[in-house]
C-alpha cells in the first residue's frame, strides 16, 4: 500500500487532523499516514505550497499527499487530484499545489461518489472530501476516476521572476522570496545556476551580501547567503534571523550577480 | 491489532509523549501509535473532551484511546477504562471523557498489577498507568480485567442546556458555547434540529445572527452560524475569529430560534 | 525492523520533518518513524539532550534514534553514531547526547558513502546525512561500518554537581536545574537517594521546600520538591509553573537535605 502524507493548518490542539486520521483508518486500513505539517500558518496557501514542494518528491513513488489549507472551504474553488512526477496530490486547487503541479501530468476534479463521503460537510473537506479521495486512491482507484479533468486555476499570490522587468545590467538573474522558514531563513527561487560568475553577490533589502558555502562561514550574527537544502539561493544569519534582521518577507524581490 | 489513539497536554517540546510511544512500543509491538492531539492547552480538560469527542468514533471500531490531560494525577480521581460505542477509552476520570461516555456501556478502574507498571511514578500515569492499560488491552485483555466497576464522577464545568431556565417565548432551543477552535469558531451543543422553522436565527453575545451553510456564504470579516462539522450549530467568521470579535468563550449561552 | 525515533528543533510548520520522513521511507520503506520531539525550543541542545535522556530508553532494544538539534550543521561538530545501553543513537557530536551516552559502548564518525546522501546540503545533515545513516542501520549495518571511531566533544554548559565545591555542612547533595519542561517544572539531576534522611528538604533560588510525593500533596499555587518521572528530584507548583515563580532556569544549584 502506498504511503498517505498529511498537511494542514490545523494544529494539534483540535480534533480536525485526529479525524482525518480516524477516517483513513477507517477506509483504508491498511495505509500508514505521515504526518507532514500541521502548524502551518492559518490559511497561509503560499506556505503550504512552500512546505510540499520541499518535502513530498523525498518520498516513494506513488506516495499519495493530502493538503488541507483551505481557507476556501465550502466556496468556489474546485477539489482536485493531480498527478505529478510519480505522485499524487489530493486537496483544494487553490495554489497549495502552485510548485508541484508545475509539470504535471493531469489534474481531476473530485465528483466521483466513490472519492467523496455523502453528505459532506461544507467546512470541513479535509474529513469529507480529502481523505476519503486519498483513501479512494490507496485501495487503487485512478485519478481518473475522481471525475473529469480539470485545469488548475490556483496561484500563488506573487509574480514569477520571468514576468519581472528586463534584468539590470550587472544584474546574473531576479528572483523572489517564497518562503520565511521558522528560523528566519529567507528562501528565494533563484538556482545556484543563476549565480554570476566571479565572486557571486546576492541584493536584499538594500544589503549586498557574499555567498558562502553554509551560515557557519561567516560570525554569529553576520547576515550571508548560501545555497540552501532546496538547492535555491537562500539569504540567513548565523544562529539568528535574517527575516527579523532584514525586515522582509515573502514575495521581497532580490537579485542575484 | 487495533490501533491507540494519544492525546494530551504535553506538547511536543519535551520528551513525554515519546516516553508514552516507547513503553506502548516495549509492551505491544504489533499495535500502531496514533497521535491525535499533543498541543491541548495545559490542564484544559474540557477542551480535550472535545478533541476526543470530534475525532475517536471516525476511527475503526475496537480502537483504543488514551487521553493524558490530568492536573489531578497522583490526587483522588481515578484512572479509568470505559467501554463506548464500539471503542475503548483510557486515561483519569476527571471529565475528559464526559462527551464521548455519554451513553457508556461500562467503566472500570484500573486496578489489576497486568494493566499497570510496578510502582507508577505519582506524576506521570500516562507512561505507567494508561499506555500499559491500552497495551493490555490491546493484547487482548477485557476491560473487565482492569479492576472493579465504577461510575464516572468526571464532569465538565458547564450546566448542560437542559438544565437552564425554560426556553424564553420566541426561542426554540438554548444551548452552550461548548469548544473553541484554533481558527476561533465557536462551536456549540445545538443540534441541527434544534433551529427553528421558517428563517431560522442564533443569537449570542447580543447578537442575533444569520444561519448559512457555510462561512463562504458571508463576506470577509462578517460573523455567521451554520451546522459545523461535528454537525452542531457553529459561529464563525469568514477569514476571521469569532472569539476575537465577540469576546466569549466556553460557557457562554447561545439561543435557536 | 527496528523503530526509527526523529527528535528535533525544526517544529512542524515547515517542510523539514516531512523531507526527513520521506528519505527514511525511501531508503527503509519497511521501517516505522515516530516522532519523538520537534518543538525543542530553537538550537536548544540541552533541552534536547533531556528529551532524548527521558524517552529513549523506554523504547525497544535495538531502536535507533535520530536527533536533529544542529545549530552547528556545516560546521566543526562531527556527526556521529553512538551504541549505548542496547539502543543507537545518531546525529551531531554537539552535546544533545550527554545524557544518554554518559557510559557508551562506542561511537563512530559517519564517513562512510554508505551513510550519506552523495552532495549533502551543508545546512541539512538530518536529511542527507543522519537519517540516511539510520536507515543504512535499520537495513543491518553495523555502526563500525559508519566510519572510524571516535571520542564524543559534545557537553552540556554547565558542570557537574561532582566538580562543585565540597557539600557544606547539614547539606545531604548539590545539582543542578537539568531541564524546565513545558508546565514550568524544574527537573534536577540530584537522585531520591541523595535526600537525606529524617524529614529532607530541598533548597532552591533561596527556598527551602518540603519534600512530598507529588504536587497533589500541597494547595494550589504552592511550590514543593518530589521525586519526579525521571527518578530524580523535581520542584513543581500544583497547578503553576514553579520556573515562573521561582525565575530560575536551567544550571542553577539546587541542594538536598
Amino acid at each position: 500500500m502506498p504511503l498517505i502524507t498529511l498537511t494542514s493548518d490545523f494544529g494539534i490542539a483540535d480534533g480536525y487532523v485526529g479525524a482525518m486520521k480516524g477516517v483513513l483508518a477507517t477506509l483504508a486500513p491498511d495505509v500508514i499516514a505521515v504526518d507532514l505539517a500541521h502548524d502551518v500558518p492559518r490559511h497561509d496557501i503560499a506556505h503550504a505550497a512552500w512546505v510540499l514542494a520541499t518535502a513530498a518528491f523525498e518520498f516513494p513513488l506513488g506516495t499519495i499527499h493530502v493538503v488541507v489549507v483551505d481557507p476556501g472551504v465550502g466556496g468556489g474553488r474546485a477539489e482536485v487530484v493531480i498527478a505529478a512526477r510519480g505522485h499524487l496530490f489530493v486537496g483544494p486547487d487553490n495554489g497549495v499545489f502552485a510548485h508541484v503541479a508545475r509539470d504535471h501530468d493531469g489534474a481531476w476534479a473530485i465528483t466521483s461518489p466513490a472519492f467523496r463521503r455523502p453528505q459532506a460537510s461544507p467546512t470541513f473537506h479535509g474529513r469529507d472530501v480529502f481523505v476519503p479521495a486519498a483513501a479512494a486512491l490507496a485501495r487503487g482507484l485512478l485519478p481518473q476516476q475522481a471525475g473529469p479533468p480539470t485545469g488548475l486555476a490556483g496561484r500563488l499570490p506573487w509574480q514569477t521572476p520571468a514576468k519581472l522587468a528586463a534584468t539590470p545590467p550587472g544584474i546574473a538573474a531576479v528572483g523572489v522570496i517564497v518562503h520565511v522558514d521558522s528560523y528566519g531563513n529567507l528562501i528565494t527561487d533563484l538556482a545556484a545556476g543563476d549565480l554570476g560568475g566571479g565572486t557571486p553577490r546576492v541584493r536584499v533589502a538594500g544589503r549586498d551580501l557574499p555567498v558562502v558555502r553554509t551560515y557557519e562561514d561567516v560570525a554569529v550574527g553576520e547576515l550571508c547567503a548560501y545555497v540552501g537544502s532546496a538547492r535555491t539561493i537562500e539569504i540567513g544569519v548565523r544562529q539568528g534571523s535574517a527575516a527579523e534582521m532584514l525586515r522582509v518577507s515573502r514575495g521581497e524581490v532580490v537579485w542575484a550577480r
